[in-house]
């Protein structure tokens, strides 16, 4: 031993001592939410080498399992490494180079965040807006790009801050018919609401776990067609400290400008994904095992059960809140299946009564950004957390909590108007059964 | 329920039924290594919300604990969501505008991905080099600042390509002198040598989890001078989505260029981890408790023992392949404790035995990239692999797979030169205490 070893340095004991041990919280805010505990258990397996026999099948499992989540053959869907906010960055950066025309529908918080992210890309960027709340008609998206002629179209699927969703289905056409590149980001929506690669023409999809995939916050599956592959690939360089004779180094890049990021050069993450395997990032192991256990779970429960277990669960909360005296925010057309907004009674602090929920019965509800803050509640009922059990304790703890603050509720409004739905839609299944008999 | 239910999509049944359930492997290569169970325990532990007053809890401690991990006061000491490449390209694109001169010395792969990543952030990127096995001396470095006259020096510190470690000890001066802001990557060394970030004058240090560490990669630390801050908060902008009335935009900078990254904007992630907690990505909560168990363990042991344990099963090994009658390649006197590269003997094939020693032993030991591919392996002690067990099975295991190759080995000469070593260390440490007394 070498005598210069001291004891260890002057610090706080207290933080040094203490593992890891959260609070028990049932989290029902727009995410993220409880994790799955078979998702955790998935990432507490220990590690294998990055280029381990092992770890290139799970990766390759990964894509498999993602291609039946997003509802794509896409060859490359894969996962980017870090939060849902690091895929929407990576499909960005990669397609778009700078002076490109990308338009952008905003009609929430994350669709100014997909603006963001394009004008820091260096494109030149078009934005229509719609009130918090509703959505665009297909007629109203297809003027734009007549107006604008973008090479990308980038909107959000579902935005957790007003709870609703975009209509996708048509316009994957519309943009194949003008040329233009489509990309949504569907964090807020995958595995709750139906989402459809393929069939609704999407070029790039990014996503998160920490929604209704019920895993942490921290790993972001994504897919691209084969048009997003050719833009992104015509970009590609090696790097220099893997590069062998004749492969495209940064500055030997013919009509295209090279990609802005190394991290996020999905030409790069394609070849460290693909048969290829060319070192790259070291991929983070713990989180691909989260993923892969997050997209299994969906593929074995299947996925359009999951989206009705969503639509289900969602509809017990709406409808329990509404039982309660309360209003619900949003175009009801076109709410997600795994959030809902509801109103603020005008005489309670919306703070307090979500301070009281997480204090005294360990519930978690969500505030609300930009117009809506102050006035709305996001309750949310998704991934693990969209369960019969979830939403009759959350609207039982919500009754008890509005009530001691002073608000009008209806007794057992709540949890009675819930059963009920419970209730209809067993007998709307069993009608439907009978039928098919 | 509703009657569109079907049964779960054709899939995989084998994908879709197995967990995860990696092979046992001792990773004894460069890194990534097997992550300390602790940290895998404190990773399970299940999530709370964003802005649960633990959650916000668990941030500043682990600001507090890499203080104390990187040696610095750094306010801004904080976890960048992502692999240790995250980490670099979050330092390099908040810090460089588009145009600035940037200087680095490569003698290895990582400082040829220093320079692709600053080429990317539009620097005007100046290299000098030196050859894979040695480092620069200060006088070279002041040599090409004063040619250059760069805004920021950006070096790695231990390259894990070539083994060996720049000395940093002199160059935060020079960079003071020359009015240059000093960064440096820490990833491979960080935790099992000496790392000193105020002492040494570093502005921007960024590090990851897979190495010294004993985590899995996916989070990366990283501290940021009060220079380093000034420089990247002079371009802040806040977004859209959550901006109030007088808030910085992005279309609104004075002189400063806007970062180019969203994800990346440290001006952001510090407004994130600071008492503002203004929102940015999710924090990815299970990567959080990884990286903060890391660094709680680190400051249990004590950085300087743990720097020391690293020393002693690191000389061990590179005794042990000396005793086998092995090569070392590098310039030793700048050698990382954590990693030796060995010369492959002619007679053998180096992927051979290393597909061997992990077919038939579970023991990973690296391969090696650029100039030194096919002509050594690298062998890895560090983090919670840095054991007298894990030394001293690898010596043995890798004495049986070379004799079985046909390469002339010593019998016995790998695992008895080690504990040599180890009894050597012992009577050191005796004498040196009996002197002490």
């Amino acid at each position: 031993m070498n005598q210069n070893i001291r004891s260890p340095r002057p610090r706080s004991a207290l933080i040094a001592s203490q593992p890891i041990n959260p609070p028990a919280r049932l989290l029902m805010g727009p995410g993220p939410i409880n994790a799955d505990p078979r998702v955790l258990r998935a990432m507490s397996a220990q590690l294998v080498g990055q280029y381990d026999p092992s770890m290139t099948a799970y990766m390759n499992e990964t894509m498999s399992l993602y291609r039946e989540v997003f509802h794509t053959e896409n060859e490359q869907t894969l996962l980017i490494d870090g939060t849902s906010r690091a895929g929407i960055e990576a499909a960005l950066v990669s397609m778009i180079e700078p002076g490109d025309r990308v338009l952008v529908p905003v009609f929430g918080r994350f669709g100014h965040l997909l603006r963001e992210i394009a004008e820091r890309c260096g494109a030149e960027v078009h934005v229509i807006e719609a009130e918090w709340g509703t959505v665009f008609t297909p007629e109203q998206i297809e003027r734009a790009i007549i107006e604008t002629r973008p090479k990308i179209l980038a909107v959000v699927h579902g935005d957790t801050s007003t709870t609703v969703a975009q209509p996708l289905d048509e316009l994957g056409a519309l943009c194949r018919a003008h040329d233009v590149i489509f990309y949504t980001d569907v964090t807020a929506s995958l595995g709750g609401n139906t989402v459809e690669t393929d069939a609704w023409g999407l070029d790039a999809v990014t996503a998160g776990l920490q929604k209704c995939l019920g895993g942490p916050s921290g790993s972001a599956p994504a897919t691209f067609s084969a048009r997003a592959v050719e833009l992104i690939d015509s970009r590609k360089s090696i790097e220099a400290g893997i590069r062998s004779a004749g492969d495209p180094v940064l500055s030997s890049f013919g009509s295209a400008t090279p990609i802005r990021s190394n991290y996020f050069d999905l030409s790069m993450i394609f070849d460290y994904w693909g048969p290829k395997r060319l070192n790259h990032h070291t991929e983070a192991t713990t989180m691909l095992y989260g993923a892969r256990e997050c997209a299994r779970l969906l593929v074995d429960e299947g996925i359009e059960n999951a989206v009705e277990r969503h639509r289900m669960h969602g509809g017990a909360m709406l409808e329990g809140l509404r039982g309660l005296g309360l209003s619900i925010f949003g175009d009801s057309r076109y709410k997600m299946n795994n959030v809902t907004a509801v109103y603020i009674p005008d005489s309670v602090s919306g703070d307090g009564v979500r301070g009281e929920l997480l204090d005294d019965f360990g519930i978690e509800i969500g505030t609300s950004f930009g117009p809506l803050h102050g006035k709305v509640w996001r309750i949310g009922t998704m991934g693990y957390n969209a369960r019969k059990d979830t939403v009759l304790t959350t609207l039982a703890a919500l009754e008890q909590v509005l009530r001691r603050a002073g608000a009008h509720v209806t007794p057992g409004g709540g949890v009675g108007t819930a059963y009920d739905f419970y209730a209809d839609q067993a007998t709307e299944a069993e009608l439907a059964a009978s039928v098919a008999l």
